[in-house]
């Protein structure tokens, strides 16, 4: 019949069989419903069960065991347990998603200085003998490394982290440890680290250990955000002109 | 040789093929060396250049396509395509994250609360003309709702979402969409938002709204402060008791 005009189709999207096994996985997992280490059945039954080919089914517990949403252990007593996403998974995910956009440091630094200042404050009202023991460790370590840079280092962050954990919020904690990954990553910290930026900085930590100690909220505040301010302009100033100078915290 | 002792091994964790060559792309697209819209070579010469097998290659790039970091195209012209993680796919990823790890309302009201003053003040920084007209645009709109609650509540988003868009800070950006969201889900917004918090609401916005037009970062950041600590405090009663209270903004 030349000539009739047929109904038009557009173009379809059909999602793939093993996304849509995956994404009922993944919001079952989710909200809850399957929980921390349950065993999925095996693969023999989901086959079974879902109508799905053997293949299909493999590849959707393979995508959520990319995702970490899966453990899949091989072997006797093995298969695939659940595995709600973690802290650590947080900061990782945080940090993936801060290099793959290429965010500017300038943008890292402002979110810090954001929400350290925050987790201070939180830190004052919140933190537990175990929280301050912690602090004053790292505090100690960050004295005693006197040129030893890297151990600096490392007991500035130790410091750091230390704070956002007393925070007790997870996810204040989770955003700070992919912050201040991502910006020590980007700063050359070793010729940033000079002899009396280390000690401007342990003069700062101790005010603002000492604060969160007192539970005094506004002064941890006011004094993390002068810390982290001080730090990001002498970064700034290193990128430029490739030395530094800090301005010690005012006495308050 | 009976009671010849044979040196021990340990258990040994061997990473997956598919895994290795799906971190190598990964790398890649990160570091920036494979670009936007770049063709990966066809599958045969993938499976040629890494002596892989053709179903590791599969899996690898399947991997890559869950993580949309690569599209794949079927049929003719098609192939495995470089996608670099866009500004919606930050927002997402942090709101998978807060879902996954159940991360409690009272943490998400304490972040915002820590972020999105901030962005008010860089957003006075830094506001466009067009940021003000968007701005305005929403202002509008939440004030001509009336009682329509789901276009007022439209309206609010757009208001929140062009502040920290004109904060021109893509990373806070991408915290304050999957806070908001993630706060607005877990929100009785109907129940909520009664014609007096709609009217303190809209008084509010103005007055940031005017901080930002003149270009003032403390009375943004200040303003915002008290806009989004009322919202948090109201939001906990209503969770509480089934009803509202709010306090109008102070003049400032």
């Amino acid at each position: 019949m030349p000539g009739r005009s047929h109904p038009r189709f557009d173009a379809l999207t059909v999602p793939k069989a093993s996304d849509v096994l995956a994404s009922e996985v993944r919001e079952r997992i989710l909200s809850g419903e399957f929980t921390e280490g349950m065993a999925l059945p095996p693969e023999r039954q989901l086959v079974e069960q879902t109508g799905l080919s053997r293949a299909t089914v493999r590849e959707a517990l393979r995508i959520l065991e990319v995702e970490k949403l899966l453990q899949i252990r091989p072997g006797r007593g093995g298969g695939a347990f659940v595995h709600r996403p973690g802290r650590e998974s947080l900061a990782s995910t945080v940090q993936l998603v801060i290099r793959g956009q290429r965010i500017r440091l300038e943008a890292l630094h402002e979110t810090r200085e954001a929400i350290e200042p925050t987790c201070a404050a939180l830190a004052a009202a919140r933190r537990t003998d175990r929280d301050l023991a912690e602090l004053d460790a790292a505090q100690r370590d960050l004295v005693e490394a006197g040129d030893d840079i890297p151990r600096f280092l490392r007991a500035n962050i130790d410091w750091h982290s230390a704070v956002a954990r007393a925070s007790d919020n997870e996810l204040l904690i989770g955003f700070m440890s992919a912050l201040s990954q991502s910006i020590y990553a980007a700063t050359n910290l070793e010729q940033f680290m000079d002899a009396e930026i280390r000690s401007i900085t342990a003069r700062a930590h101790a005010k603002i250990t000492d604060a969160i100690r007192d539970q005094d909220g506004p002064a941890a505040m006011r004094r993390m955000a002068r810390h982290v301010c001080g730090f990001a302009d002498a970064a700034a100033r290193v990128d430029r002109r490739g030395q530094v100078e800090l301005s010690g915290p005012a006495e308050d």
